[in-house]
């Protein structure tokens, strides 16, 4: 995604902390032979997956499969959404080694009770990295999203056909799953869009993004191809973000999370389709 | 799904150990209230979901986010896929309570080191139950699956057709995945269809039907709604399955691994047409 190639991390805003980072990609696709129904032999693109272990000064934290296209962004995302590390500042070093399917990520000063945090460990719904630590679930109440912003139905149309026009692995390789960051002022803009065999590790990837460029949730829209289970609310809420949006449609307890942070959440959100589950006031149809 | 509905685990099999289960199913949709781009307020049709919380003998395992149809077949195959459990006859009893959402498995004799064994956790790309606990992927060598059964191109057809009319809960709320056990011989029959919130579930369920009913997997063709990623091929060959089908796509991982264990893989499985990946030895276009 050249367009959407994410900046370096310390070009716009040189005051904020960044890490040292490798920027070890592999490759997205692979060709596989196929025999069809009809008994020809069809080259079929499908989609990289490799297990990437993330160590934190060290000590081995977890194992996520992973497309591998946003290892640094996805290992520090991860840390972040697990709550496992605060602060951007507190990450040194991001080093990716394919060779071992390692991610080395060297903090500042250690994470206090680590090895407590990590006891804890629920699995959830979601894709991927379905894993959270500890008080995550608690952790809701604390959350408080802005009120003072609005997303009209023409801002909404507009993402929905960006989404449509984007190229993707999905297109070329399925068995991906995709989320957006999206502005919606000055004009409605893609930040980044990221894939992933894990829908949560494309989630985590874009937090990474977000925290190495500068960019806060509170005015952005975060789209997802994948269904609006409670871990997607959560992460989006923890993330600050006031609208969700998906393509899919939604579970019990993601509908009752979403009531619960007062996200305002659409699904079915397909051109000129959607369905408006939570968080009305934010929503202008006009 | 009356005519699947899981007979009683003594019924055809006196021999076979039974262990005392709860029969807790929860309520699979639940009808909420969205507004629609014409302004519209449209009753919808959501999936259920609930955390629940698998304690083995008092000791805590697992959360799991499920739509709760089957917990005690989940409860059973989970343990089962994650090889903490050998044999069914280590299980003595099954409780569901969804007042405290917790599922408590009761073993006759214990689990020899349970805590070393909970200790090295995976987390991986399948929805749902995305972990797999220490050496599961190195016990990928030991597997052999049978080399003398064949589907053919009419079985194959006859697995889709049975497929697309089933009624699903996906059908009508969207966001679950499903997964199907079949025989077939003398003909074609659908054994389980199981949906969950996280395919992953759904296997694992199918996995404790088959110890609770005495199936084994040898002469069986497994099929899922989701993606063939690394953990859905493994998981299938731990269960003895020859054939593997999905009408999604398929990874990397899921690709190499199928060609590791020799089992049959098919993609992209609708109506008549499919992809053959792996294990052509077993199938017959013909």
């Amino acid at each position: 995604m050249p367009a959407l190639d994410p900046q370096p991390a310390s070009a716009p805003h040189p005051a904020r902390p960044a890490p040292v980072l490798s920027r070890a990609s592999r490759p997205l696709t692979f060709d596989v032979l196929a025999v069809d129904e009809s008994g020809a032999q069809v080259a079929t693109a499908i989609a990289g997956e490799a297990p990437l272990t993330l160590y934190v000064d060290t000590c081995e934290i977890v194992t996520l499969m992973t497309l591998g296209q946003h290892p640094e962004a996805l290992a520090i995302g991860y840390l972040r959404n697990q709550g496992l590390i605060a602060a951007l500042g507190e990450i040194a070093q991001v080093t990716v080694d394919w060779e071992v399917n390692a991610v080395a990520v060297t903090t500042c000063a250690g994470i206090a009770g680590l090895s407590e945090r990590l006891a804890k460990r629920t699995v959830t719904t979601g894709c991927g990295q379905g894993t959270v630590f500890g008080d995550m679930m608690e952790s809701l109440g604390k959350i408080s999203l802005p009120v003072d912003v609005q997303l009209s139905q023409t801002q909404l149309y507009a993402v929905n056909e960006l989404i449509r026009q984007h190229e993707t692995i999905y297109k070329a390789a399925g068995a991906v799953h995709g989320c957006a960051l999206f502005r919606l002022r000055p004009k409605v803009e893609m930040l980044y869009f990221v894939e992933d065999v894990g829908r949560h590790n494309a989630v985590d990837a874009i937090a990474g993004y977000m925290w190495l460029d500068g960019h806060a949730g509170q005015d952005k829209l975060f789209y997802t191809t994948g269904r609006l289970t409670s871990e997607m609310v959560i992460k989006a809420a923890q993330m600050g973000m006031p609208f969700l949006v998906s393509r899919s449609g939604l579970t019990q307890m993601g509908y009752e999370i979403a009531r619960q942070v007062g996200i305002t959440m659409l699904g079915r959100a397909v051109n000129k389709h959607y369905l408006l589950f939570t968080g009305a006031g934010r929503f202008r149809r006009a």
